[in-house]
């Protein structure tokens, strides 16, 4: 223990701490385990912390420390010097010190570190002395002078780099290990030497060169990296890191010394066996910058069987480490990802963190530790990131993979797929056919290209966001899907899309990740979906936890299957239009339009009828008595609008209507915003017949199932709704077809009906909307678009900008906006107080992702609903949400 | 008085009533004003009236009438043939009776009224006896006999006339007046067996017939052409109905007795002299069905010396009306419609109300009674409709004329115009050069069209809404237009334009209502602006009493010119796109738009900051020391992109780019929302040089004329924010810039800079945006499109719908909606808490509407800003608010 209450500078060393792992938030990751390690009793080179109170301190006096946090580091340091028996610049028994970064969040490699630091033309010799090794000292030395003229005085590291790699030329050796102490010697003169030329200086004394350092440290908080780095994972630039000063061990000292890194499990497959790669006679930075090639750790590792192992070179300083991972494990309850150097057969502790790990680790880490009693099921659960189980159920990119990405859009599909450039929807049908993976490359698609997409292997759009016809007929059938990738040009005439200066043609192969976005050339390697049994295992416990029902939004029976395999409770959404959609039934739905009357759509509806009732009776069926909540019609009619002459010419000639006539008529019907347009209920006000249709065969469909011995739980829900008395007036049109089916059919079937609450308006009237709905299905995507008043189709423009620059910091169409939040509780709140049992739900694509679905839960939803693939991940963050909110 | 305390029923009668003036909800408007009508003296043939609440029993009865409203309806009868001296039923003296509806609000002839009550076969020679007149005793029957069938029985009304017609030409005379006694009776008869025939019968007992009368009256509220009336007017069809029960005179008792409507001034032009028609020898129903043709009452309306006036032919009977108008006015303080009967010489009130006018009369009535005495300048500003203001200022469609409308579209901006159908805008400008008057009729209008709009009459358009580019131009040019006319379709390769089965070619005539979005064939009269001198005294009056500032939206120096002579006190809107939508200008946009990186962005700008400069420069010359608030950029770039080979053409030649690149990236900038795309403050973040170099126009401008020694108040007003960090950045770029010019200028330029709030997130974040405002700008038209999640451009396909089957009872683009208005107050109210200098107004459409503005003075905030012709009315509109709210 210090022997003074540290505030700005904690120290450890000789088994004592100021600090310890709770403490990560002052001392950063680094110091808060270097302080819980040396608790542990392990073996840790003593040091001291400067914290993240100290940065802010000297970030607020202009970049300097303030004279209340010098002193106290100097105490630290002279309390170092006196556990060590050493002495900063002592000619004689120089003390050397690492001086390192360390945030409280984990930044790899952003920001700045000093080794060897406390070394002068003087004490070289001393340390020289202290080691027994002249060559390690002044390869210390020489070490010291390049990384303080790069990290603390701003020079190009090249220029050091050169003359060393012109002083191994000279003296014909392979590597720096191989210098002879002189060689060395000389080499420190020149960098000196170098360094006065660049207008700079190394301090004359050791302790000037330490506050230096730790300045140089504290600035890298703020470099461009790191910036960069923190507005992309949405880090609070205000945290500020903390500083590590740390008496230097060396893995430079010859062959019974090394440096390396592990894991204390295998971080791609979780196997329970110590993973990593290690240096002999080298210094930690050598690894991790790549000057050394570094050697596997053990058997387990190494691809060869006479490779070099630490487990083979140092059996007994192996032994030690894998008996401080076992020490780590049991204290950290986590694996641990670490680094470690032995001085002459000596190991010691650098640094310990929970390791980043692969999906399939994630979920087999956890479950593994819960059979080893390390941790039980409720932490083992809250530990998976939703994230992890999300990746597990798509194909992906192989992570060893780095492929060259042409261009970017939208992931609004995930999973990954590779094929052939293909234009024209027929000709996909027809590759398909002759056994080509193809992926459809297309300015957009329509109700047209359906056939088309059905037969791809993936879809690649240059216009439309995540709810563009392409986006969401992708999610539909679960096929990878890149859309709004504007960078692309294409020439369909041509046959080619251009990507900036690569010109693609019809039949190239590319890649998609419809993860990220990413569009690349030629076949990239993919892992396929995860279904291990540590999966299993996982997700069988997750549902004792979760208070929220998990549904999903699923179209059909296929997909109602799938999600039900997932562990679905029920049908949150299942869109209507689907059915409306295929290329054989588009042209009865653009003959209701064309129709002049009522007599006329009710013609064209009554061909829709069987085709409506046949695709919900197969959901129904599969859904057995799950509640199955079916959405009324509610894209804008203008989606449904043919452009192509041959189209148009279709319907016109079905519905007896001349060609110019229909084209007109058509072109008529086109929508500046359809978005904001001819949809939801209100085509149900302007064209009763519609969601008469639709009601009728809904309620056949029930019947027919229920006849058949099926349990059936139709809820019926009115989309886009803005008004009580548009509400009630649809629900009343739904109330009377459905109880005339019933009569008519003689079958008691108890049905619900629910509206969609997606307009501003709609939540701040909900108590006088909730007296005419069982239930509110929260349509957060459009809620979305309308409270920002964006254009998911069209956002690709500024969004991922607004992203970058940090105005905002999360994406509001994958996780719910606060502020559409606020719209949510207050519908919530308006719509319970006037109606105890109004079920409320949420049901855009936010319903599966896990930071809304916390959201949910503390707002007291009932249900999440989202597709089939993310049913999984929903029901884990439902636990998640559970666990961490009601704990 | 009444000897029973009334509820239900209320009598008037010998100078006593139950009610008075104040009770019209209770008695409708007929009632109360018989019965303060009494109370005054004037000569009332006594009744009573069954109230609302009577009809309410009724209605909530099943449609009869409760027993206990029943016995005082009976009571009332007592005290009625008490008063007369007559019983109802008796053969000797018969007591006859009129039944009539009246509501609280003036329903004109919507509902039903029955004359003459009280006969049979027996009692019409009593009546005979007692008017000394036979034939007038069996006309007054027959009439009885029509009316019962048609109003009671429900028959059809063109098979007693078909009787009536063929008695006339039987007896070989003109009209019914001329009829024998003889003649009469046998009608009667046949009249009586052809209802019998009907199925049908008139009760045998008057007291019967009495009670079927009222339920007839009663059910009148409901029937068809009430419920539209009601619903196109926005009454809530609770309200129900009253029902006047009242001795009957005779106007068909000869020469000395007439029937008349009159007006106590002149209705159209507000003269002060007594103005309407009469019918000697008739009831009233004659003149209002047209059965007879009215005469002229006194000079002022005689179109010829020798016709026969009231005034020549009845001279006392005149005098005495004259008489009886001057108590009216001096007791309802207001002009007034009036319905009398003279029974031999003898002049009887039936009805007075206040009496529609037309808007020159409203406002020279109000003017010439202040000067009068009757009310003061206070009460005359309270009593002008605004939209009787609006009328006034534009060109309108003659009253007089009634013309035939073959189609309806939005009516987008004000005003009458004819012109011949052209199509194509460059024929257009041709045609003007030529010195034809034109209509622009176009499916929809860009920025390409502009110069032939310049030079059009009107405008008219298939397709988009109230926001539309033609819409907003047409409004900016004060010109008429009517967009989004469905009903149309255009063949422009043919030449033609089809309304229904009416085929128009090009050159055809044509007239457009801009106010109210008809399209009519040929010429129709028009009637030009007002600026009489009543309407100038009006206007001087309200500024002394309103609290909110009126601004205009103004886009050139001619629009601020108009503004300010209406009596603008700055620009509230200044939307500088105007600049950039020019022909010559857009070539300049387009290539800025091509541009792939910001020096290509900037080249193209600089052409346009001279162009932005000097139109701003203009506008602050003239608005002198008035703040004018310019917002940059806003609508989507979307709207600036080229359709036309020609003008993609123009733009790769001028930017050097290949066409099919042009091409090419235009196509994909084109958006499928543009209203919730690429647009406003986005614009300042994604490319800060277009905001930057408008901002250096608008300082420079103002720097150039404040050197000349113009006082400018600029501010700058940045559109579409969502959020606060949105705002901060925008500002800070806006700042910097303009404080750069001012600088390199040297002149102090007191500039402000404050933000739209037009999206529902900024008005939930508004605490956290106003730290950055300086004000805010409520914008309406998007906040209303955001939150009721509906686009201006596509609503025309169903909130017509909306409204007619009352789900929305006004328009929310037109009247602030209660939920937009309660995210106004919400935004007001929180950005007022953290910033207490904050000024905030309005500048949406609705800030010209009258609703909206009194909302705003209820709200508190600081401004109304509206188009130039709509100053006068919001100015009036304001100081009606601060009159009715503060008061």
């Amino acid at each position: 223990m210090a022997d003074h209450a540290p505030r700005y500078v904690y120290a450890f060393g000789g088994g004592l701490a100021d600090g310890d792992a709770g403490l990560t938030d002052l001392l950063g990751v680094k110091g808060a385990s270097l302080a819980e390690m040396t608790r542990l009793g392990l073996p840790v080179p003593p040091g001291f912390t400067l914290t993240t109170e100290a940065w802010r301190a000297w970030f607020a006096a202009g970049e300097r420390l303030p004279d209340a946090v010098a002193a106290e580091a100097r105490a630290a340091l002279a309390q170092l010097e006196e556990r060590t028996g050493l002495r900063l610049g002592d000619p004689d028994r120089p003390l050397l010190v690492s001086v390192r970064s360390g945030a409280a969040v984990a930044m790899p490699g952003m920001m700045d570190t000093v080794l060897n630091l406390g070394l002068d033309a003087h004490s070289v010799a001393g340390l020289a002395a202290r080691l027994g090794d002249a060559r390690g000292a002044w390869d210390s030395y020489r070490r010291f002078l390049q990384m303080y003229s790069d990290v603390v005085l701003g020079m190009n590291p090249d220029l050091l780099d050169q003359l060393l790699e012109r002083m191994l030329t000279g003296e014909g050796v392979a590597d720096d290990g191989a210098l002879s102490p002189d060689a060395l010697e000389r080499l420190t003169s020149i960098f000196t030497q170098k360094i006065l030329e660049a207008g700079a200086a190394v301090p004359t004394t050791p302790e000037e060169q330490l506050f230096r350092c730790i300045d140089a440290v504290f600035r890298s908080w703020n470099n461009r990296r790191a910036l960069g780095y923190r507005n992309h994972h949405g880090i609070d630039h205000q945290l500020g890191t903390a500083a590590t000063v740390q008496a230097m061990v060396f893995g430079n000292l010859g062959a019974n010394s090394a440096t390396g890194v592990a894991t204390t499990r295998n971080p791609n497959s979780g196997a329970p066996h110590l993973y990593g790669e290690w240096a002999p006679n080298a210094q930690g930075e050598d690894v991790v910058s790549g000057v050394r090639s570094p050697l596997p750790l053990n058997r387990h590792m190494a691809a060869l069987d006479d490779e070099e192992t630490l487990e083979l070179a140092l059996p007994e300083a192996y032994a030690r480490l894998v008996e401080i991972c076992e020490v780590l494990e049991a204290s950290f309850l986590d694996v641990q990802e670490l680094e470690f150097t032995i001085e002459d057969g000596e190991v010691w502790m650098l640094q310990t963190r929970s390791a980043k790990r692969s999906p399939e680790a994630d979920v087999r880490v956890g479950v593994d530790m819960v059979a080893e009693g390390l941790i039980d099921r409720a932490e083992a659960i809250r530990r998976v990131r939703p994230h992890t189980i999300d990746k597990l159920m798509h194909p992906r990119l192989d992570p060893a993979v780095t492929p060259k990405i042409i261009a970017r859009g939208l992931g609004a599909s995930p999973g990954a797929a590779a094929g052939r450039i293909i234009f024209n929807p027929r000709a996909a049908a027809a590759a398909h056919g002759r056994g080509e993976r193809v992926i459809l490359v297309r300015p957009e698609t329509g109700p047209d290209d359906i056939g088309g997409m059905l037969k791809a292997q993936g879809i690649l759009t240059m216009r439309g966001g995540m709810t563009s016809h392409a986006a969401v007929v992708a999610r539909g059938l679960s096929k990878p899907g890149v859309v709004g990738c504007r960078e692309l040009l294409i020439d369909e005439a041509a046959g080619t899309v251009r990507a900036g200066s690569l010109l693609l043609e019809r039949g190239d192969v590319i890649t998609i990740d419809g993860a990220s976005g990413a569009v690349m050339v030629g076949e990239v390697a993919t892992i396929p979906p995860d279904t291990g049994p540590a999966l299993k295992t996982l997700m069988s416990w997750v549902d004792g936890f979760r208070r929220l029902q998990v549904r999903t939004n699923a179209d059909n029976a296929r997909d109602c299957k799938i999600a039900l395999a997932y562990g679905a409770e029920g049908v949150g959404l299942c869109r209507t239009e689907h059915t409306f959609l295929s290329e054989a039934r588009i042209v009865a739905v653009r003959e209701m339009m064309l129709a002049r009357d009522e007599p006329g759509r009710r013609r064209a509806l009554a061909r829709l009828l069987p085709m409506q009732r046949g695709d919900l009776a197969a959901i129904f069926e599969v859904m057995g008595g799950r509640p199955v909540t079916v959405r009324l019609l509610d894209p804008p009619l203008h989606e449904f609008l043919p452009y192509e002459e041959a189209d148009v010419r279709a319907v016109a000639d079905s519905a007896g209507v001349p060609y110019a006539e229909a084209a007109a008529r058509f072109d008529a019907m086109r929508e500046v915003n359809p978005m904001l347009g001819h949809r939801g209920c209100r085509l149900g006000v302007t064209y009763p017949e519609i969601y008469e249709t639709q009601v009728r065969a809904l309620t056949e469909a029930a019947c027919e199932v229920s006849r058949r011995g099926v349990e059936v739980r139709p809820e019926i829900l009115i989309p886009l709704v803005f008004d009580p008395r548009e509400l009630a007036l649809v629900r009343e049109l739904v109330t009377s077809t459905a109880d005339a089916v019933i009569a008519e059919q003689g079958l008691p079937i108890d049905y619900r009906v629910g509206t969609m609450i997606e307009l501003p308006r709609a939540c701040l009237m909900a108590d006088q909307i909730a007296p005419y709905a069982d239930f509110f299905s929260i349509g957060t995507n459009d809620l979305t678009q309308t409270t920002f008043g964006i254009s998911r189709d069209d956002c690709g423009r500024f969004l991922p900008l607004y992203h970058e620059m940090g105005i905002l910091p999360a994406d509001p169409f994958v996780t719910i906006d606060p502020a559409v939040g606020e719209l949510v509780a207050l519908a919530t709140e308006k719509g319970r107080a006037v109606n105890a049992e109004l079920k409320v739900g949420i049901c855009g694509e936010q319903g599966g992702e896990a930071r809304t679905i916390a959201q949910c839960h503390r707002m007291g939803l009932d249900y999440v609903s989202c597709s089939p693939y993310r049913v999984p991940v929903a029901r884990l963050a439902a636990a998640q949400a559970a666990l961490e909110h009601d704990a």
